[in-house]
C-alpha cells in the first residue's frame, strides 16, 4: 500500500512541477510553452540500448503566443489540478469522464471542445511528465483481455489483496486482466513461455485442448489489437519471469501490426515503448510461409491488404530480413489465411502439429 | 457430470432424428426438405404466455428439388454428422472452425463456400431441432463479459469444478463469463437487483465507487451489444434468483437496441427468445427525459440516429407508451447523451444521485 502511495505522490509531484514551470515562465516575463517530440513515423528511432523505438530529436511546441495556444495551456492547468486531486484522493477516472468533467470547471474557456482534445492533452502530459496515464489513475475505456496458465499472482484491489492462480482459481474464461496491471505481483509460476493469441476462437481452442497444461504455457488473449493493459502485462511477464514471448495471429498485414504493437509499440505512443513493448517477442505465425507449407485455406489479398503490406515494407520496425522475405512472399502468392484456418486439418492440428513444429523451429521448445 | 451427459445425448438424438427424417423422405419417394419459420420483422409475434417475441406462422423451406437446395441438405447432413461426433467426444468448436473444417470433408460438394453459409446452417439446425447452438457445443467467437457483485457460483470446467465468489475471489476486472454459462450453478447470493451496464468506463466507475457493495447489486458488463453468453446469464439470474434486472446504457437509438436485445431478443434469433431474453428487464437510462431533467452534455442527433429512432417507432417491440413518449421527446429535442456524460456533475453523481433517484422512481429500491 505504501508503495502505491509513494508512486501516486511521485506522479502528483511531476504534474505540479509542470504547472510550476508555466508559473515561472509567466513570472520571468516569458510566454509559457510546453515542448514535445514530433509524433510521426519519420521521427521514431531505434534505441540500441533499450531495443525499442523512441521519438527522435524533432520537436513541436504548444505556446501561449496565440489565443488557441493559450487556451491549450489553460486546459492543461485545469487538467493538472484535476489529476493532482484525483491522485491525492486515491481515485481514478476514464478519459471520457475527464472530457465530460471539464464541463464542470468554472472557466468556460477550459472546457474541452471534443474528446480528441482531452485525449491528446493527457498524452502530452504523459510525454512531458514521464508519468504514464495509468499512474495518473486514468483508466482506459477498453478493458484488458484474459490470462490462462500456470501462474499464481496477487492483485491489489480497492477491496484488499486477492491471490489467484490463473488455472486453478478461475473459470474457463480465465483471469481478467485489470485496467492497471501494475497492481499485480507475480507469486509463483511454472511457465515455460508466454503465447499471445489474437482471436477468442483460437484462445478457446488452445484451452480446450489443454495446451497451457501440456506445454506449461501462459495463454494471453490479445482480443484483436491489444489494450495497453494487455501489452503491459505481457512485457512484465517477459522481463520479470524471464520467459520467451511468442505471438500467434492471423496471417494478414493487420495482424502483423498486432504483433508489432506487442513487440515494438506504436508510433502514437513511442514515449511508452519502454513501458509497453516487448522487443524480444517473436512472431510464430500464421506466416505467409505457413500458407504454402501447410496448404491452408486462404482468401485473396484485397487492395487495402496490399497497400498495408507495402506500407509495412517502408516501416522501420519491419525492416528485417525475416519480415521482408515474408511480406514479399505474401505479395507474391496474393493470399492471406486466418489462424482458425488450421482447423481444415482437424481440430487438434494446431496443438498436435502446427504449434509444436513452429516452436521447435524457433528454438522455444 | 451425468446431467451434462444427458443433455449432450438429447442434443445428439435430436440431430440424428433430423438426418433420419431426410432418410425417411428419400425412402418414401419424396423430395427431402426442411421447413423453417420466415425470419423477418413482419413474422415475429408477441407470445402472451412466455412474454417474448417469437416467429409467427409464415414458413419457408429448404428443398432438394434444385441442385442448390440439394447441396444445402448435403451440407446439413455432413454438419449433423460432425456435431453428433463432437457431442459424443465431449468436444466443442467455433462457428469459424466448422467452416474451415468442412474443407476436410470427402465430398467437395459439401464444403461451405463462405462462413455466412455455415453460420446460417447452424441457425437452421437450432430452429428445427429446438436445441441451442451452445448445446451443440458450438462456441461463439465473441466472449461474454464480466460479473461483479455478491454472488457465489460454481462453474463446471473441463478441469473440474470451480467455486468463485464474484467479489471476494476475483480481481478488479471481475468474473469472466464462460462461453456456455449453463455450466454455471448459482450457490449463494446477496443480490437485490442486477444492473447491466453498456460501457466499460461506467462499469469501472460503479465498481470503483463500491456501488455493488452499497446496494447489493450484481453489475453485468454488457460490453456494447451483448454476447449470447451475457444475455443467457442475465436471463438465468432473473429467473433463478428472482431478482429485478435493470439496463443502463447510453441515451441513443443504438443503445435502446442493446436494451432491446437483453429484454426482447433479436429478430434474427427469435427462436431463442425463451432462452436468451429477459422480458421483465427494465430500462433505467439514459432516457431522453434524463437529458432534459439533468441538463446533460449532449451531441446532436445524426441523420442515421434519426432514421434509427423512426425505425424503432415502427418496431413492434418498442410499441409501448413509454418508448413512444421517450423516442418522440428525443426526436423533438434532437439530442443524445452518453452514460458517462453524468460525469459533468462530478464522478460520484451517478452513484450518489442519478441511479438512486431512478431506481427509486422505478420501485426497484
Amino acid at each position: 500500500m505504501s508503495q502505491t502511495k509513494l508512486k501516486d505522490d511521485l506522479a502528483r509531484e511531476r504534474l505540479i512541477d509542470l504547472a510550476a514551470e508555466f508559473y515561472d515562465q509567466f513570472e520571468g516575463g516569458e510566454v509559457p510553452e510546453m515542448t514535445l517530440p514530433t509524433r510521426t513515423k519519420s521521427n521514431i528511432e531505434y534505441d540500441e540500448e533499450s531495443k525499442v523505438w523512441k521519438y527522435g530529436d524533432r520537436t513541436s511546441s504548444r505556446s501561449a503566443n496565440s489565443v488557441r495556444g493559450a487556451r491549450k495551456l489553460l486546459k492543461a492547468a485545469y487538467t493538472i489540478e484535476f489529476l493532482a486531486r484525483q491522485l491525492d484522493e486515491g481515485r481514478s477516472s476514464t478519459l471520457r469522464e475527464l472530457y465530460y468533467l471539464s464541463e464542470s470547471w468554472d472557466s468556460e474557456e477550459a472546457h474541452f471542445s471534443d474528446q480528441d482534445e482531452s485525449n491528446q492533452l493527457v498524452e502530452d502530459l504523459e510525454i512531458v511528465s514521464h508519468v504514464t496515464r495509468e499512474d495518473f489513475h486514468m483508466r482506459p475505456e477498453e478493458s484488458g483481455a484474459t490470462l490462462m496458465g500456470p501462474l499464481k499472482l496477487r492483485e491489489q484491489t480497492r477491496r484488499g489483496e486477492r491471490e489467484i492462480h490463473c488455472q486453478e482459481d478461475v473459470g474457463e474464461g480465465g483471469y481478467q486482466i485489470p485496467n492497471n496491471p501494475d497492481t499485480i505481483e507475480f507469486l509463483e509460476h511454472d511457465i515455460d513461455f508466454v503465447l499471445c493469441v489474437e482471436t477468442g476462437g483460437m484462445r478457446d481452442r488452445l484451452v480446450e485442448n489443454g495446451f497451457d497444461d501440456a506445454y506449461n504455457v501462459l495463454v494471453v488473449h490479445l482480443k484483436g489489437q491489444p489494450a495497453r493493459a494487455t501489452r503491459r502485462i505481457t512485457k512484465r511477464l517477459h522481463d520479470e519471469l524471464d520467459v520467451p514471448v511468442v505471438v500467434f495471429t492471423d496471417g494478414d498485414p493487420w495482424s502483423y501490426r498486432i504483433f508489432g504493437s506487442v513487440a515494438y509499440g506504436s508510433i502514437k505512443s513511442a514515449h511508452l515503448s519502454e513501458y509497453l513493448a516487448t522487443p524480444e517477442a517473436e512472431f510464430i505465425g500464421i506466416q505467409p510461409q505457413d500458407i504454402v507449407d501447410y496448404d491452408l485455406p486462404t482468401d485473396p489479398l484485397s487492395d487495402s491488404d496490399i497497400n498495408a503490406l507495402q506500407s509495412e515494407l517502408d516501416d522501420p520496425r519491419f525492416m528485417t530480413d525475416y519480415w521482408e522475405e515474408q511480406i514479399e512472399l505474401q505479395l507474391d502468392i496474393g493470399k492471406k489465411a486466418e489462424q482458425q484456418a488450421l482447423a481444415s486439418r482437424g481440430l487438434d492440428f494446431v496443438t498436435d502439429t502446427y504449434l509444436p513444429e513452429r516452436l521447435d523451429a524457433m528454438g522455444v521448445i
